[in-house]
């Protein structure tokens, strides 16, 4: 569900941007990125086989749907960003 | 150096596409990403610190200057894809 993924995202705005374009050098874009590839690895921080000392603790209490609505929305937006 | 980036990313192509577009839902799209994001995404896989069943062997015999090659000119891809 893109809304509710949209609603989820707030969270991760500061880092990868209103837009989903990464606000630093080292945060990825996330717009348009391959919606199972962004759930996987949100289950891998989850569960701790990928590990960022950023995105561990945020994915550590996010539920199955939390994921697949974040990955279905960042994977919905444009590539290249709003601006 | 992306010229020298296009001629080592052949190796890539086969799963991160002739344009940096992912050619399977788990493959992510690299085209337009932030460079020191792909290189410190190669430098993980080579280390072992993120791991996985396709990327880690590839990125074992990488060179410093073969990662920062590759992620010069997969950052410099449109980020929409050649498609």
């Amino acid at each position: 569900d893109i809304q509710a993924g949209k609603v989820a995202a707030v969270q991760c705005q500061a880092c990868h941007g209103k837009d989903g374009i990464g606000l630093t050098p080292q945060t990825p874009n996330l717009a348009g990125q391959k919606e199972l590839y962004l759930s996987t690895q949100l289950v891998a921080y989850r569960s701790g086989s990928r590990k960022n000392s950023i995105m561990s603790p945020l994915a550590k209490p996010l539920s199955d749907e939390d994921i697949a609505n974040l990955a279905a929305y960042f994977a919905s937006l444009p590539a290249t960003g709003s601006r």
